[in-house]
């Protein structure tokens, strides 16, 4: 099996975390999001013991919410002791309904509004991740009105093409985030921030891309920011304490997909760190990761249940399910390899190759092509793997669908965490 | 301008239906969506008119409602006396709950499940567009069981391509939807119709794609519908008494985009069909249409609040804005056209080449690459236009964004439809 917390029980089922998925569609219905909260908790202490060991002192994990957001998934952050990375208001609501402490929020987003602004700093959001100097400007002003001395990171491209699909690879120069060290404009931009009243600049950040395989990409961005650091100090005599990696480790989706050990890619970072500092007689700096993705994806599975197999005659065969783009949209969007499972046949010899559409009214709503199952009737539980990223944070209710709950599985249980979306629900902004 | 219903008033800023975009932000806030309520009437009279007048008798248009589903397009569409496709149980209960007539209900999807199937059933909705076998059974049983004798069409593809983009080209053979003509499966599916229990087989459907600028598309699968129906007439002794052609008449997103008649294109299809079923000796059939996009797309406008502008020195400015994929995900989907106005400053000169990203914390996340507008400041209102249809029904909540309201303008005044969704929305499904 792709992931080990999968399983095949004796009836046959598929089981996420000893739990039958047969019995969990009957339970709560299909569609249904899966998540699996033992496995969230490993990798939340992967990230928190690796990253004591490797760069020390505060460096800690900022989960990125964008990946997944809901209450619950925050209250396990808090137990876990990660920091999280918010892009919105409705994020730090979100957050901060569940308990989780403002002081440790990471406030990202190239676009944040004069709004979102007052609203984090009434807030008290630690800190925020200015991404340019339209931001700083307001947030400055704010802030001095306010009576708050703000603290901050810059936003900073170190142009490293990691070698992953440009939708998601946001290190480049070429993208709406961040100001570009090579153009000489992030030099000016750290003096700016220098001279704002009531800023204290922490440090910087960057994010070179998702899906990364490999610790070098990682190893490469840390020169580049480090020289950086090292350059901002020996001009404008300020030593930047906090440096933000970001996030991007991979995750598998797909059994061709490579293993990757997180914990000694970061205890290899941490090394490499430690000797390009003493290298540049810089103090190490606090390292930030912002593992989403890599924290959920693999923890998360879909169940749908199929509607049948339609065959078109001379073309290929068609298992049609119960959702579709509007509760995972990244077929849709990008193309995206998924591994999928007849959970109810899982014993069954996976030899039907078919093409996994949605139900909704557009040829684009697939969720993945040319994959084998086992031969699916109308009712048969599919599950979708490695869902636990970027699907109940990017569902819509396109076709009115309503969203699927999240579960958790844990020694607790099955729990539901996000109920099902209501006819009600869809219509509640209807006036 | 794109279109005949936006305009510049003399303080610069873009009208809409007469109303000053720049106000309407103001009072609304942004993002926003405004749909002129009045283009959207006339577009309904349209077909209404041209369909009575080329196809006769009880022909018809169906609204599409996965373009754009509220409770007030529904209103919009009884008083317009048009009948609605509709695909899902949400939408149907949307219609219901503004007092659209069940009877008018075209009912279509290719993975309806039992619990949508009793659904529809339940509320008397008029015609189930019955999408493949498995449906048949199930939708004959529970008729059975519940003693009712429930209308459908069939849906069948002829196998055409319009030549437009694959996500949205429906009509070939090789697709989820429908049951193929060209490989006999078509008439085996009517066999099985014109036997199953409670069910009152009236036609067939089909849908060969959209964004189609010409009217002969329409014309090459009348042909092969009608004499499909003619096969079966002769081979089965059913005369089909509907014939519904689909949606798929083309909007302008573009100033490139051809400017397509449709009144004239319906007269010609109403004398081609004429000529057809008096050669095949057949009697006109009842013609449905299936317009959405055509109907609300050029009807839609979107504003945002600009951020400001950031150089990347070397390569290109950006503009972005406080929305993106989250409101309006058909760039990020289809790499689809749109264009882009600086509403507060629709006078001045459109000579600054930018890119429009939102604010969606993904590279991708872009409303349009390469256009140009004249140069916004932080604050300025920027209009993407013709978004009526697949905006809002397309949109989610990524980054926890809350969704925009719709605010229809016609002589009434501005009135909003739907209201902005609240943090408390958000998370009003978390447990």
């Amino acid at each position: 099996m792709l992931h080990d917390n999968l399983s095949v029980n004796p009836a046959g089922h598929l089981t996420v975390a000893g739990f039958d998925t047969v019995e969990l569609a009957a339970r709560f219905g299909t569609p249904l999001y899966l998540l699996d909260e033992d496995r969230v908790r490993s990798r939340c202490r992967s990230y928190v013991r690796a990253m004591g060991l490797a760069f020390g002192g505060a460096s800690r994990p900022l989960f990125a919410s964008k990946a997944l957001s809901f209450k619950g998934i925050y209250r396990i952050m808090a137990e876990e002791k990660t920091a999280i990375d918010v892009v919105s208001p409705g994020e730090i609501f979100t957050a901060l309904k569940a308990g989780f402490p403002a002081a440790d929020m990471y406030f990202h987003g190239n676009n944040k509004t004069d709004a979102d602004i007052k609203y984090a700093l009434e807030n008290g959001v630690g800190y925020f991740i200015v991404d340019n100097a339209e931001e700083l400007a307001v947030l400055s002003g704010f802030a001095s009105g306010m009576g708050i001395r703000q603290k901050i990171l810059l936003r900073l491209t170190p142009g490293i093409d990691p070698h992953t699909f440009s939708a998601v690879n946001t290190g480049q120069l070429d993208c709406q985030f961040g100001v570009p060290i090579e153009t000489g404009q992030a030099r000016a931009f750290v003096k700016l921030a220098l001279e704002a009243p009531n800023i204290e600049l922490c440090g910087f950040h960057c994010h070179i891309g998702s899906q990364i395989f490999d610790w070098t990409p990682f190893r490469d961005a840390s020169d580049i920011m480090l020289s950086f650091i090292s350059e901002i100090k020996n001009d404008l005599g300020f030593e930047a304490g906090v440096l933000n990696l970001g996030g991007g480790f991979g995750v598998r989706y797909v059994e061709s997909d490579p293993y990757l050990d997180i914990e000694d890619s970061i205890l290899r970072l941490g090394k490499h760190i430690d000797g390009v500092c003493s290298r540049l007689g810089l103090k190490k700096p606090t390292i930030l990761l912002e593992p989403g993705r890599s924290i959920v994806a693999d923890s998360g599975v879909t169940l749908y249940t199929a509607g049948g197999v339609k065959t078109v005659l001379g073309f290929r065969d068609y298992v049609t399910v119960d959702g579709g783009m509007a509760d995972d949209p990244r077929f849709a969007l990008y193309g995206s390899a998924y591994t999928v499972v007849n959970a109810t046949r899982a014993d069954a010899p996976a030899d039907f190759k078919c093409t996994v559409a949605g139900r909704c009214c557009e040829t684009g709503d697939r969720i993945q092509e040319n994959v084998t199952i086992a031969k699916p009737q109308r009712g048969d539980i599919i599950a979708i793997l490695s869902t636990g990223a970027y699907n109940y944070s990017m569902a819509s209710n396109y076709n009115r669908l309503c969203r699927p709950p999240i579960v958790l599985l844990s020694s607790r249980g099955a729990v539901m965490a996000v109920r099902r979306e209501s006819f009600e629900d869809l219509t509640a902004c209807d006036l």
